[in-house]
């Protein structure tokens, strides 16, 4: 255990990875050494980057990396698959994110399904993300694939936001920008030399502008990139540094950083009783004999519930 | 209290309506309702209608609902929405989605917000269907706009699943669809009347040969429709309830049940666990005053919930 510690803290790519697993497949041990390693983190600065499907996002985070490489910035990065409940395997292989950084030692890629599992895709990301801090990365990207609830979980990782959009997207996909709207703190209009890429920044400006921050001055910019050549990545980054900097002199950081901890023990308390609760055999038992009940309609489903739990609360 | 029970068993859409909102907001008069209303629930017969944005999946339940309702069947409908984890609002009004129905009293339409509460959509989306099902709807249609974790939640509320696709979408899509591949019981080519429909036809047919259905010898049909023109959607409708019939006879569709009403069973087992746990003035004292110990690195996470957790079990 000792070596395996030293070998995260050393930035191992390989204990790094095993690692993640270990904690994927819930494995006591993977647990044992985060507690270890915890004292170690709390360095690194975490982005999410999100946005709707078919923005070129895989792409534009292909590009940061590597002008966050050219600033001499260690670099992990999280991509987060929709994934089958079934097969439970992430979508998009690692070796496909991997072109152009395989032989670079400071960046250390690795995809997470976002399985069905309670709190969502909150707690791999969170313990994920831990083992990428430990292991000395500077910057920890955290790459959405896909919307709805995983976008909002995986703000409760991020200390910046960074929302991606794309001229010419239907209908729905600009009424989901509504929500993606308030969560941003750097927004990016990709493929900006397709038509309608001017107007898209201009309607982002407008909205954002009606957009009330209750604790900080930042204002959200709205930044254009064409990923596929290159174009506007270093102003991405200087964006996402310039937010850090203001947010951390305005205590809006700290703020953020003290919420996400606060959700992240608040939901390991909850599995840690559900542990207690669900596992043991006679409460499977129980589970079991209740479940009958409630199919037959003899009892409703919140009684049950509350029954089960009388055996172990006052 | 009686009343209420009495109005939405013969049908109310207000007191219906009034009860969903009830329980999206944790009142516990919701769920006293709920209790009384339980012994009537489980005839209906449960649709989820999932695949990505820019499918026609809203246009595609409103034609389902007329021919639902050509059929005499009374319909319920939940429009499942990503939704801002701040606002909590539904994005897309019920009324845009109540074209043509606004005046027939045998279709309710409730549109929900995907919230970032514990479990997901999950729980509130099971409980909304227990109304509409106490409300004597013989179908209910579950919508998901979005794809990830709110696509894997709708199936642990389902019967039958309904995966829409169309023809041209970009490779992130079609790469998602591995993961909609598994959990689709009908298959829909929506705007079949693009081209490469019958090219996208025949790769799902491909792919759906391939999967192996291990407890049921439903081979699920890929059925074309054009929403816009009403093409298809009579065959879309025979096809669910040709599942609803073979999955009966086999056993699948009460295996399904029995499993879905376990995880919810478990699902509420711990949402009152964390009422007993979380919501005390004690707890919350304890919680902040671990969480300041957590941040100063002083103590991990994962042994500030176990010593939390301690002054409640043995």
């Amino acid at each position: 255990m000792r070596e395996a510690v030293e070998k995260i803290l050393s930035g191992s790519h390989l204990a790094g990875a095993r690692l993640i697993s270990l904690l994927e497949a819930r494995q006591s041990e993977g647990v044992a050494l985060l507690k270890q390693l915890y004292p170690h983190t709390g360095a690194a600065f975490i982005i999410g980057i999100t946005g709707p499907p078919g923005a070129g996002k895989s792409t534009l985070v292909d590009c940061m990396i590597t002008e966050l490489r050219l600033r001499k910035k260690r670099v992990g990065v999280l991509a987060i698959d929709p994934s089958s409940p079934y097969s439970g395997g992430a979508l998009l292989g690692d070796r496909v994110r991997m072109r152009g950084h395989e032989l670079d030692d400071g960046v250390f890629i690795r995809s997470m399904a976002s399985r069905g599992r309670m709190g969502g895709i909150g707690q791999s990301t969170r313990e994920a993300v831990l083992v990428l801090d430990a292991m000395g990365h500077d910057v920890i990207l955290i790459e959405t694939v896909g919307v709805g609830q995983d976008e909002i979980d995986v703000i409760g990782v991020s200390h910046a936001t960074v929302v991606v959009s794309i001229p010419g997207m239907g209908d729905d996909i600009q009424a989901m920008k509504a929500g993606l709207l308030e969560i941003g703190d750097v927004f990016v209009v990709n493929k900006a030399d397709l038509a309608g890429s001017e107007e898209l920044v201009r309607l982002l400006e407008g909205m954002l502008h009606l957009r009330a921050d209750a604790v900080s001055s930042w204002r959200p910019p709205v930044i254009q990139t064409v990923a596929l050549r290159n174009e506007g990545v270093a102003e991405l980054i200087d964006a996402c540094f310039d937010f850090h900097r203001q947010a951390s002199a305005s205590g809006l950081l700290s703020q953020r950083i003290a919420g996400n901890q606060t959700a992240f023990l608040r939901q390991l308390v909850m599995e840690l009783a559900a542990e207690k609760i669900l596992k043991p055999a006679s409460s499977r038992d129980r589970l079991a004999e209740l479940n009958r009940a409630v199919a037959r309609r003899e009892i409703d489903p919140y009684t049950a519930a509350e029954k089960l739990l009388a055996t172990f609360f006052r």
